[in-house]
């Protein structure tokens, strides 16, 4: 099965050693590439929002490491790491949660402390070979998911964890591409997530681009759809899994994986083995990283709340592995996950 | 405990024979009343969102159907509910889920039917009286339902069930209020409720100008909140609760109660036995008001989501009885309500 008229859109483009992002606020409306021009406006970029989604952060804060090297005169890597320090710090704290830039960053820092005079291009084929690896990881992944699902299902699907979140294809939204692709899946439905709208303004749109018709539902709508029987699934991605398979994603994964198992709605967690942290053995070890609550107070730019009003904004819920019915990386599929079964596929951390 | 300096919005006005309704749908920023001229005004008034809220609804429809009398030269009630019958059915099916408009109708027609020669007073009185008796069973309500909330409890709420709702004080937010004045309530937290936004728009603004201080939370982000532990109770409203319990209402409602039933928190629906529907026997019987999809396209006038883009748009679920833990209506308290103890107080319809 070719997936390639499944993915077609790219939010990142590295040419001519220069990087530019997609920028996701503008979307649906603007399709609009942000050139970035050296290491700062990258990371200034992944504060603001225009690149999101756990391995997209990582592979652009990845090319934003080969673009701190810029300017740099070293002998080694080892000397073009010290110089560069400072600018991949900066890279490495622009996003609190998503485990995937630590380990973007990690990666390249190690590639780079290895490399002799070549260095400069030591990193520019790290950070390339972390692109590709991710998006062929995609395509892996999604037919690992799609193969668990039966024939004639729907799904639901929260946030944005497709193309534009990743190298390309998606992890959940991978599953789901994969899943319409082999014929598994009939219906998708998507949810709005608030504050941000990524469900409303990204993914009904990414799938509209690829021909897979989606329905729009309100967050608050989950429980209801489920009670109507039409989704069977569950589908959604991970900013972090845990060593015993609790999973951190966007805010009110948790409030469907609860409802899902009161109707017996299956769920699936779809991403990287880079998005797992078996360094931190449970949910609760999880910092939760709280936005503004000004976001909450405005919507598309429109003052929707009178003053005087304060709001609580967490951006992630943490749902715990006893929800999960299948954890789905490109290592393979870990089924009723917890810490002997992460375990046995990803060491002990 | 005196509530009064609780209670300081009316968004029904009726002074002169005329009615003024505080147009809900340019809250929080602008504070302005709707003169309805006539009862075509009042039913278009309620299909365009300047009034909602079910208890509200009924009232102003019984209003609607006084202003339905202006004009009509008939010697008693009989013969003007004959001339006033199409202005009374466009009233009646303005909205279609509200069960209290259905009720208020048919008091009216009931108290019309009855009335001789000076039926124009005698339905002025009516409506007049249903108001009355609504502000008093909030009252009586929210005492009753504070009563059930341990000293030092926070609370989540859904959608706006407040003064703004009703003839005033409000139903669950009448409880929030009352939980407040008598110190039981420490903490008040509102969800958004997409894709109105009555939470966001109304519910935290009506409490501002009673100087309750709420805090503002995305509809998704509700498992999260009952899991840092800051609820011990979602409190609800009603558009309709069936002869078992089961209670149909805003969407997100369901939603919200399987989150709580999850984390121990309990639910409890607040609501006028107007409300009660003995005729319906369960939630599967109820009809689900879906609306145009458009309202999910776009928020606060601006649109969000690309072209070409379906959604589905229930505005109400259901919540099965088993889930809450208690029905407040100004009758009393159900605790874990069923059919037998709905009956023991409503009598078997």
């Amino acid at each position: 099965m070719d997936f390639d008229r499944y993915d077609r859109i790219r939010p990142i483009r590295w040419q001519d050693r220069r990087l530019s992002l997609l920028d996701q606020r503008k979307l649906p409306f603007v399709v609009e590439y942000l050139d970035c021009a050296d290491s700062h406006a990258v990371a200034q970029a992944i504060r603001d929002l225009v690149v999101r989604g756990a391995p997209a952060i990582g592979i652009s804060a990845a090319f934003g490491v080969v673009l701190a090297g810029e300017g740099i005169a070293a002998a080694n890597g080892a000397q073009a790491l010290v110089a560069m320090d400072p600018a991949i710090a900066e890279l490495n704290a622009s996003r609190p949660t998503a485990v995937n830039l630590m380990w973007a960053i990690a990666r390249m820092r190690a590639a780079l402390a290895a490399a002799g005079g070549d260095w400069r291009e030591v990193i520019e084929r790290e950070a390339l070979a972390i692109e590709r690896e991710d998006l062929a990881a995609n395509r892996h992944m999604g037919r690992l998911g799609a193969e668990l699902i039966a024939p004639g299902s729907g799904v639901l699907t929260h946030c944005n964890t497709g193309s534009l979140a990743t190298a390309g294809f998606g992890t959940a939204l991978g599953v789901i591409r994969a899943g319409v692709a082999l014929e598994r899946i009939d219906r998708v439905y998507a949810s709005e997530t608030r504050p941000w709208l990524q469900g409303a303004r990204l993914t009904v749109w990414e799938l509209l681009q690829d021909g897979i018709p989606a329905t729009l539902i309100a967050d608050a709508a989950g429980a209801h759809l489920m009670k109507t029987g039409a989704v069977q699934w569950l589908v959604v991605g991970a900013d972090r899994i845990c060593a015993n398979g609790d999973t951190a994603n966007k805010i009110g994964t948790y409030h469907h994986a609860i409802a899902a198992r009161h109707h017996g709605v299956k769920v699936m967690v779809v991403a990287p083995s880079s998005t797992v942290d078996m360094a931190t053995a449970t949910g609760a070890d999880i910092h939760i990283e709280e936005r503004d609550g000004a976001e909450l107070l405005a919507v598309a730019g429109t003052r929707t709340v009178a003053e005087g009003i304060t709001a609580f904004n967490p951006v992630f819920d943490v749902t715990p592995a006893g929800l999960i019915d299948a954890i789905v990386t490109e290592r393979g599929v870990i089924l009723a996950p917890d810490a002997a079964r992460m375990a046995a596929v990803f060491g002990t951390g």
